[in-house]
């Protein structure tokens, strides 16, 4: 009885291994494969949604994708099941977007219409981002993540204000134009001052008036000049993470700051560590 | 007759910290309901310049901004009477805007066609500004404050030159497309011209001739590199301020920013510790 | 005999300190009616160029017009007349744009139809960049200027990049999408790669079909990430020159890069000079 | 005999040299040349996609067009003969361009349509890179190279993730906008978002409904600061550089690439000059 309990945890433990974690080759290998099979029913969902294909190969799509889900829904059901505790990889991030690209397509049994939802598949391939920790990018995208952190204070700032001022500015060109000229109720205004401000610029509403082209003219100059603000703070931040990196100090004259591949202190010639 | 003047002292003192400062807990309270309010006000606002809902849900907007009104009248009154001398509120800055954004609401009743102002109630969302100066965003907005002061005239020059080239292009552009292309006077091609440069291009205006076509190109591209400008600055700006970011002070003079490797002061000469 | 011609040398003389220098209170006065005075034939061309307003007061617009060609016309002589050699002035970068700026108002009159070559006036606008050079922004844009010179090479060797790959992917367009979808010739397709790739996107021309559409997209992304390169070559640029802007080094340890305001070494403590 | 086979090798060596390097008077002549000969046979394919010139000169063009692709042909056949191993250069990056630009004017004698293809000689302006690394240019270009290899990583993680969030944003956008409003296709939404993000915005696409207008807002002004990141990461990879400028080599080891108050070689300790 005790025997087969461990050989049961042993099993759970196994199939943890292989499902969760990637330092075996089987890990590696059923990463490789999700990975495959998420950008597999990505296409599905693409090839789909465009209509000269999916009239000419509606079954075989349809077909494809009901293999797909339910591919999904055994290594949902697996995960749960090799799991000690299911309920924490239910409600983890993960496990709600799981539930949500696999459900659709048995929804669209009962419902008409849930369908397209079959579309939120594409959440899945968030879980990239959870495979590639085992790549080498991870040096590359921790790095990147530091420089963010440390600048997120600021960057929020910074948004906030932009936030304000497209309000305002929203509002003041919703009294200048007017509904006549597309600006036709505050959020809408508010809508083109941040398309505006941040240079996209679609051109779908654009001031008629005089007056709200001279206010827009001066508005996209300033945000021209706003958008220095958020690159120097991440350059700041990452000029910084770059000249600290190397933090061990001569033993004889303790400068520190030294290249990453240095040998002998810059400064005194002593044989670093 | 002095025990109650002192205490008529005392009732506009302590009104004045609950409204003007924030260190107390009433000020505090007072600071998170003005701003919840002015936020319920802009969403009404809001909701009253779309079509749809106006007409459905208009009484109770109606109802609801004259609550907010005279909410905020009663506020401005308060704010006058517990100032000693009222007349450096009314003229300040923010003092303006609370009357800007309160009266309208007043002349909507004599004048017809003045409701719209209410929108200006918008400009109120600046005092976000006044009230988070006592979250701990201080120190990061702060910091980009003292970065964005330093590199003030430096974007002055260079926004100062955009316009100049704005203008002179703006002028080209009008004599090589002229009025049947979309350039129908100067100041439209300028805007043209300044929509173009910060790479918003709306495509309401767009070059139709071929010389027009290759001028826009040419300047397109210089205007590419000249995003770099600003940026730029605020970068180096920043990243040397991170050098002085060093925040102990001289033991004698008391002098701080010394540069993170110093061993003595740099403005006596002491050394540090 | 001599004595005349030492006068007439003075009267000259003076009058080129006045016109030409800036040092006295004259040459100060003399630039700032300058300037005010292309600000006026600058708004005046503006103005003319508006329809209504042109309709309205065309007579009075005529008139102002002659009065500012005239003043020009005579600083024009009168800087002729006050160099000692004039194919200097005549033939030099601001000389040909007052010429250019005058002449047209004259030819207009013999011409039909070269008019509106009277907005070439705007060109005028540059010798702002002469009359400041006076103020105090001069420091500011100096420094502009060195970081601009020393990356000078850089940004040319990006541009010319960027205009390559801008003619093949303007080429590879014409191929893939073709007459029907607005690209009707292969410096059109280029025109397109160019506003595409600089984000301003108008969208006067759009890719239509699918893999144009993809194309574009992709282009769209990497140049994204090459907008970085120019903004990265300003900004090491003006950090460099910000870390190096004092070279004194200290008398005794010969240390170097003390802050601008130091008065003693943050080395050893020794006074600086 | 073994005269004879000196001599032909030494006659293909010579045109080796003239063909393949840049170090003599010839080879710079030859590079010239060819240098003009790419520039002279991309005007003519893009004048010929020019409907207005083509209907008029299009006799010329045809017979200038023979002679340019007679001349190639030419240098194909003996950048084959002069090298000794002609696979090397066939299957080259280079050889392929060459062949590929060659070959559409012979195949157009053959195959009615496919003459439009000679405008893929424009890839022959890439042969420009190859040819101006014996110019001066080659210092800045390099310089560039390092500092984009060395960041070469980062941005890649940094477009791989833009790449998945314009996946899942044109997912949702398809779910919510829907055909009626332009969004056709998941393929044609991804097109969108990546227009939209890379603030491009042509507006041939553009969100109309409200819930669509508001996460397209909320996109935008992310993306605003999600653009600050290639820039921090080139602008902080070019400072790094500019650090590591020092030139001098150790006396010793012959490394290079010291810190500039560096005083003992970083790899083998010896005192530097």
């Amino acid at each position: 009885m005790k025997k087969l309990e461990t050989k049961n945890r042993t099993w759970r433990e196994i199939l943890h291994e292989v499902i969760y974690e990637a330092d075996t080759r089987q890990g590696k290998l059923f990463d490789i494969i999700l990975l495959g099979m998420i950008l597999i029913s990505i296409l599905l969902v693409m090839l789909e949604s465009i209509n000269d294909i999916d009239d000419k190969y509606h079954d075989q799509l349809y077909i494809a994708e009901w293999v797909v889900t339910i591919i999904f829904s055994l290594e949902y059901i697996v995960r749960i099941i090799s799991i000690r505790r299911p309920s924490k990889y239910i409600f983890s991030f993960y496990g709600i977007i799981d539930f949500l690209s696999t459900i659709p397509m048995y929804l669209s049994m009962l419902f008409v219409g849930t369908h397209s939802l079959v579309a939120l598949r594409a959440l899945r391939l968030l879980r990239v981002f959870r495979i590639l920790k085992l790549s080498r990018f991870i040096g590359e995208s921790n790095q990147l993540m530091v420089a963010l952190n440390a600048s997120k204070a600021k960057i929020g700032v910074f948004l906030y204000f932009v936030l304000i001022v497209c309000i305002i500015l929203g509002t003041v060109m919703y009294l200048i134009e007017g509904a006549d000229n597309g600006f036709t109720s505050i959020p809408r205004s508010i809508y083109w001052s941040i398309v505006t401000l941040t240079t996209v610029g679609y051109g779908d509403i654009a001031p008629q008036t005089a007056l709200g082209q001279f206010i827009a003219s001066i508005t996209v100059i300033i945000g021209y000049a706003i958008i220095a603000i958020p690159t120097g703070i991440v350059s700041s931040e990452m000029t910084k993470n770059k000249v600290n990196l190397n933090t061990q100090s001569c033993p004889n004259c303790s400068y520190d700051k030294h290249r990453d591949d240095a040998e002998y202190c810059y400064h005194c010639g002593t044989k670093l560590n």
